[in-house]
Parts: C-alpha cells; structure tokens; sequence
C-alpha cells in the first residue's frame, strides 16, 4: 500500500510552496520504486509565486501573471496524475490521530441548504506530514500598522501597491490640491531596508524616472521616496561596502535613507518615527507606506506547536536536522516556518575531548585534530568554515604553544566555533535547498537508505538596486555591484523561473518596458 | 484667449472615453490655428478600454493590461501637453453658469487635519462640454441581481469574474463537496445573448475544453454552460442565419441555449427562470452567473437631464443632429449617453411635397422624387437606404400606376420610410464615429466654417463564437463564419486597437495562450 504523504502550504508566501513542489517532482522519480507514496498538497493559493520579483510588479516593470506557474500543471506527468492538489487552507493538525484540518476560505463555496456560503471544512489523513506554510510579516506589534500601511508578500499586495502608487500621483494632480498635501501624496515612504525594501524603493524612483515625469513636469521636486532602517545600514546581511554602495547610489537619486531610525505608530497620513541617534521624535507624511521587516510565524504554526509538548517554547517549528519536527515522528517542517536545531560542540566538549584524544594521551596533536574535524564535521555544521584551515585553527588556539591542545585549549576552541553556529536564514534559497532534500532523503527511505542530515550551502545574494544596477555579495567571488552585476541579476533570476513559460514571460515583461515604458493605467 | 472645452467622462465603459478622444487628437491638429481650444477630460479611470476584448480577459485569452492604454500617453505630442487629464468622477454639471462638478473617489485622497480622507469636490469652468460617460447594464430591477451575478463592463469586472471562474473549479474538487454541489459550482450562467454574452459563453468554454479538462478529468461529464435569452434567437441584431449558426455550434458543444426564457429572481445558488413558451417556472443552479443584458443610463444623465427642462421625459441625452443637447447652446454628448433625434418626414409633409413639385402641378414625376430625394437626404438619414432604388420606392408607391406620385401616395412613402427610423445603436462603433464627427465639427467651427449633420455609416458587427470561429454581418458581403472570418475578427480587432502597444501586447497574448495555454492561477 502506498504510504500518504501531505504538504500543508497554508502561505501567501507562495515561494516556500514551490519549494515544498521540488520534493513532489522527485517523487515522481519514484514512479519504479512502486509510487511509494501518494502525494497531497493543499494550498489556499492554486499557483507557486516567484516573490523576489514582486518588487517589479508594483510598477508594472513585470506583470503578475508571469511570475506565477499554476501548481496543476506539475500534477500531470505525461497525462498521468502524480500527486492531487486541494485549494484550500490548513487550520489546524491533529497530530495525535494523523490528520490534517483544512477548510474552504474562498469567496465562492459550497453553500447549504438556504443557499448561505461555508467555509468548508474537511479533513485528510496523513502518513507523512510537510509543512511549509511560510511566515507573515512582522508589524512589531507598531499602532496603525495593519489599517495604514501595505505588506509585499502576495500578487494581492503587488496589486494594491501599484493602485495606491497611481492613485496618490492622480490625486496630487487635481485642481485644488495644496502644496504641502500634494508633497505628502508623493511621498512614497518603505519601512525596512532589506532586499525587498530597497527593490521597492528602487523600483518606485525609477517608474517616476522613467515614465512618469515627463507627464508630470510640475511633479518634479515633490515626489520623493523614503527609506527607514532600524539598523545602521540597509542590506545589512550583505557586505558592508555593499550597504555603503547602494546608500551611495541612493543618495545620488532621489532617495532618502533614514537609517537607525524607527517607527513608532502609523497614522493615515504620517509616521511617527524616533531617530535612535538623537533620540527625537518626528512626523514623516507619506501618501503610500509600504512596509516589509522581517517576519512573525503564522497562527497555524502557533497552533500546531501548541500540540506537541517539545514545542511550546519556540515560534517557529523546531526541527532537528533531518528536518523531522521534534516531538514528532512523521511530521517535517521546512522554510520560513521552521527553525532547523544547531547541535552545540560545547554541549559535549568531554565526550568529544576524549574521541578526539586516539592515543589517549590527554592532549590532542595536530593530526588527532585535524582526523576528529574531519570525523565530525557532518554532525556539528559550524566546523565547515574550518575545513580548509586546520592548521590556522591549531595554532590560533596552542596559547602556550606547545604543539598540542589541552582540554582548556580545546575547550577556548569550540567555543569559538559554537559563536560562528547561525540560525539559518528565512530565504527562499534555504527553503528550496529544503525541499530538495526532504525528497532526496524521502526517496532514500522508499530504497531503505538512511538519509544524511540537512546541509546548507550558501550560494550568494543578489539585490536590484536600479534600472540597470545590481547588487550581490557571492561567497566564491565576494560584493559585485554595477552593470554586469545587473546581468547576472537577470540571468539567475531568469534560470530560476518555475518553468519555461515563466522564463519567456519575464524576458518579454523586461523588453516590454524597454519599447513601451510601463504601463500607468490605474486598477 | 482659447475657449474652454471638456470632456466629462464618469464611465468606466472607457470606449465612449476612447471615442471622445479622438476627439483631443483631431484638436492637436488645430495647433496651427492657433490652438483654438483648451481641452480637459475628466474621467474616473486614466486609461482606456478597448472592451470589444473583455470577454476573452475572464479566462485569460488576453491579460488585462494588453487592452487598456493610459490617457496620459495621448495627453503628450512631441513632449508638450496638449490636453489635460484629471482622474475624477463627474458628479454633476451645473448649466446654467457652465461649470463641471467633479470628486475624488478613489481611495487614495486628500485628507483633512485629523487625517480623515474625504472625496475631494472640485468644479471647473467650461464654454464648451462634452458629455460621453457610457452606460450601466440593465438589470430590469430582477431581485437579487446586483448581490449574485457578476456584470462584463470594466476590467474589475473581468478580474473578478475570472477568479469566481476558477474559485468555483477548484471548489468543486475539494474532497466532500456532493455529486449536487458539483455540478451547480461547474455551472456557468450567462444572462443575455448579445454579442459579449455570447463571447464568453464561448471563452469560458473554450477554457475548460482547452485548457482544464485534462487537469480534472473526473469533472468532464459536470461541467456545463447555460446562455439564457429573452428573445426567440442570440445575436438578434445579426442577420438570422449568423444566429442560426451560432445555436446550432453551441448545440454541438457543451453550451446549453434558452431562448425566449425570462430570468425572474436571482438567489445566491440559483436562478428563477420563466419558460415564456411555456409559461413553466423552473430553477437553474449555477456556481457563478455572468448578466450582460442591455443598457441602463447612469446617475449623473438623469442629473444633467432634469437640469434642462428640454429633457425631464427623456432617459438618455436627446441630442440635435450635430450631437447637441436639446435645450443647451453648448453642450454636446455622445455615446451610449446620448440618442440623437431623428426627423421625422411625416411632420413636415405639405412643405415636403411643395418643396418636391418643382413644376408645380400638384404632382411629383419620377425625376422630381429623384431630386427630392437628393435634396434632402441629408436632413432625413432615414432615405439613405433607398438612395440607390430611387425607381424602385417610386414605383411601389405609385399604386395607381399613372407614373406620377400624388399628394396621398407621397404621404404613404414617407411613413414608410419613417419606419425605417432607428435610434442608433448604443455601441462602441456609433460612439467612435461620434467622436471623430465632433473632432471634426469643433475644427470647423474653429475656422469659421459650419458643420455639416452627423451621419452614421454602419460597417457592419463582428462576433467571436468560438477558439477558431467567428461569426460577421457585412452590409457589403453579408453574413459570414468561420474559420476566415475568425481570422478576420482578429485583424479587425487588431487594427482597432488604440496604440502600437496594444497591438503588440494583443497578438503575443494570442500567440501564448497557443503555446503555453491559458494561466489556470486564481488570483
């Protein structure tokens, strides 16, 4: 009998779902293993969304549809169905009894006898559990952040942005209008100066550039974008000559970047936000708000951890490293709504102290050191950064120098190696580099293999910053910015489309805007 | 000092907006007469519509931003402004001191102190206006109607009906909907077989064969479309043999025609329907109901209207035949807003006939009638159609066969010729070529020169019915179908469209519904 696997993708944060995909497709390999398992995925959204584009779409430099591939068209394989899909949204998981709770919350449903609309409610057994539902956006709890201002998360947010957008600028040009009003409807103010906040903001200046201004001539000194950054720099995970880069370019256009700033409540027509340098207070107006800083775990995770004891503790779904939830036995997270355990060196310094010691001489020579490395570096991550510098590592931590490392030494060591240990970031790159391995290590178990933890390797960002500008910071070759940074920008994004239609569609969105402009028309 | 001209434009049934326009384009030919007019448009939407393409938007046949095109790319020649654009609904026009009262409604607006955003009122001064807001659709004040069905006038439209379109698929598919519910959700109701009815019945089934039935083979014998008619056949307005062709299609696809039925009350699952050959009343469910049934004037006609006591009795603006409003000196309007009167020859009879006998003998010989005819034509369109059977009218009035016309055989030939009166049409075809009649007509003014009345030549009507059919009624080549004439309909429909962008956008969303099929997303 086939085994049930489900995937619950109760996100807007549709990337992670596609990831979650990744493994469906390599069920599909499995099809000479017996089609081990039988694959559901439920979703409130019926199509994968390819979010670091969204960015463009709030001004039309891509349209919605291309950066979208309907989940159905992986269901079929050959005619065949492979796995099914269910359009709706997971409310909760019996973990207990392996089922997954979902209901029906779209607009048109089922409807009872009266003819009044249900949310449906159903449920699904399960052998096997994903869940990859993503995460929301953080508000920080800050007054007037849900009513006032608009998240970049969905084609729903990209929609309303780029109507908001529109809408302010053919509002500042009524008869009637004051000044300081019409200043205010063209201040496109971002909260958050991570890679979506400053694509957004990128992307807003060059539609003013580059197609709005020459229809508005008296809008010239009016319109303005606003950056606010609670950090000391934007981009802060890049590196920092790439912060120093992009604020540099900022600064050359027209927009404003308030960095160490926070906000502190939302009105409808300004920010109330405290500049953590001098400590005063300010009021920014602002005619459209888009905020984007960092992420807060979703109600269904809240609730499915609430049910397992050895979750209550945490936000995000802890997992260990082969990505099973812990407290579970068949249930795996992965993305932004999981946090994967990082195992500490610390935790069992004697154990490994005495592992590493081969000659048992209470004192570890350099060769001992560098075999227990290698023994170890599969369970405890944080080591890999030192693979190819044993040598280094040694004598960094041989204070006496001696030639050997003593227990303390050893000690002072892991130590050391433990502060590098990261919680992996919520990107789209972790959760795919996931999915792939919740398949790999899924099909491994069909054959009767033991699957090999999880590992993250580390590919590089990259962010627009401009009409013809990029930034990225790749471990292999370090920050790159520029044109030809843009290029790759382009190419890698274009590679990692879900399918060639979304390839074709993107590339002919990009000349589009090159022969037509971008399209200004408001809904 | 120029004269003030504007353009009030409350629809969102833009192609009255588009045809006004021609309009501002024909006055940027006037540059050299010193530009002889200030011209403003007004309009809630700042694009325009080409809604000829609407039903093929619902199901994904083209995207939406492919048949709009933004007035503010027309308000620019050679980088001057030669009009100007406000984004604001027409709420009322004050006649007697020639001023248009306009608000802000859209949702991004000017606030007040305490932040409250409200719908900015402003007023502008004109010595010329120019009413074209379109038309609303009918609903026959049928119960339930605005609450259940989805109208097919503006792009919101178009969006809202395609996610109801696949909201309702992915709906039926969820595990424990019953056989019944199915059934109703995959049941797509179009209220009215006129052209866009009959197009999308044709869309939304072309879309299932084309692009869902292989996703949801289970759903093949459950899916249906049902067209509901008043009148005895669809596409009444084509000659019988294009309707005939067209039933006789639909009945070899899945789509189900109800002629001569009356849609009594629409409840939230199901329609209340009367057989009118039967008298039966049955129910029909439906998962979503599509209503395109006829006219219906907006608000601010019925304000202008009982401004002016010339039109309290009338619904739609009664216009002289230079597209005038009856009752005002400087007031014009066009489109589905207005109706132009028609003279009738029968009221001016005794003139007519003195007019007419040329030697006055009391009777009119053939060359006299010819004459006459020749004379007049322009002031009576009605005798258009018989200009080139001058011989023939004369001969089948002349009853008594003595080979001149008397005074009562006269008087019967013109009352039958008045029966031939027709109120124009309200489509887009009257309304552009009112448009470019009225561009015309202010040029001439402008130079001095009287205008000539406006006079509508019909080339014909065009329908597609089906992925590779259309259907054409010609006055020069009669009716025509098929798979030309479907090519045809796609040239047609290209070279109408408002710029070389949608021109281009158009034919590459034909091209990629071929290779990639329709997007199946419900967004």
């Amino acid at each position: 009998m086939p085994e049930n696997i489900f995937g619950v993708c109760a996100s807007c944060v549709s990337f992670t779902v596609m990831v979650f995909f990744v493994l469906l497709v390599r069920f599909e390999q499995l099809q000479n293993l017996g089609e081990a398992y039988d694959v559901s995925v439920i979703s409130p959204r019926n199509y994968f969304l390819f979010t670091p584009l969204l960015p463009g779409v709030t001004v039309g430099t891509n349209e919605e549809r291309s950066i979208v591939e309907p989940i159905r068209k992986f269901c079929l394989r050959g005619g065949r169905e492979v796995f099914k899909f269910y359009e709706a949204k997971c409310t909760g998981v019996d973990v207990a009894n392996n089922r997954v709770i979902c209901a029906d919350m779209s607009p048109v449903s089922v409807k009872d006898a009266n003819g009044i609309g249900k949310a449906m409610e159903f449920s699904l057994p399960y052998d096997y559990l994903v869940v990859a539902v993503g995460a929301t956006t953080n508000t920080f709890n800050t007054p007037g952040v849900p009513e006032n201002v608009q998240f970049l998360k969905s084609i729903e947010d990209a929609q309303a942005l780029r109507t908001k957008i529109m809408d302010a600028i053919e509002t500042a040009n009524l008869p009637g209008v004051s000044d300081a009003e019409r200043r205010r409807l063209l201040q496109f103010v971002v909260v958050g100066g991570g890679p979506t906040g400053v694509e957004f903001a990128a992307e807003v200046n060059d539609f003013f550039e580059e197609d709005l201004k020459p229809y508005f001539p008296s809008f010239v000194h009016d319109f303005s974008v606003v950056l606010i950054q609670s950090g000391d720099h934007i981009l802060n995970t890049f590196d920092k000559r790439i912060s120093e880069y992009t604020e540099a370019k900022f600064k050359r256009q027209n927009i404003k970047v308030l960095t160490e700033t926070r906000v502190k409540a939302v009105n409808p027509t300004e920010l109330v936000v405290l500049d953590k340098k001098t400590g005063v207070v300010v009021t920014l107006p602002y005619g459209v708000c888009m905020w984007s800083t960092g992420l807060k775990q979703k109600k269904i995770i809240r609730t499915i951890a609430s049910s397992i004891p050895e979750q209550n503790h945490k936000l995000a779904l802890l997992t260990d490293r082969f990505l099973k939830v812990k407290g579970t036995e068949n249930v795996f997270a992965m993305g932004d709504c999981s946090e994967v355990e990082q195992p500490l060196l610390q935790k069992h310094l004697k154990e490994l102290f005495v592992q590493a010691d081969l000659n048992g001489d209470g004192v570890l020579e350099k060769e001992e050191f560098a075999a227990f490395l290698e023994d170890v570096v599969e369970d405890y991550p944080q080591l890999a950064v030192y693979s190819q510098k044993v040598g280094d590592l040694f004598e960094d931590f041989d204070t006496n120098k001696d030639g050997v490392l003593s227990l303390e030494e050893f000690t002072q060591c892991l130590k050391i190696v433990d502060s590098k240990v990261k919680t992996l970031s919520a990107t789209a790159q972790v959760a795919s580099q996931q999915g792939k391995y919740l398949a790999k290590s899924f099909n491994s178990r069909a054959q009767g293999l033991v699957a090999s933890p999880f590992f993250y390797s580390h590919t590089g960002m990259l962010a627009k910053i401009g009409a013809t500008d990029a930034v990225a910071d790749l471990p292999s070759l370090g920050p790159l910015s520029g044109f030809v940074t843009w290029w790759v920008w382009g190419a890698v994004y274009l590679t990692n489309q879900f399918s060639l239609r979304n390839r074709v569609l993107v590339a002919l969105d990009w000349c589009k805007v090159q022969v037509f402009g971008r399209d200004v028309s408001r809904f």
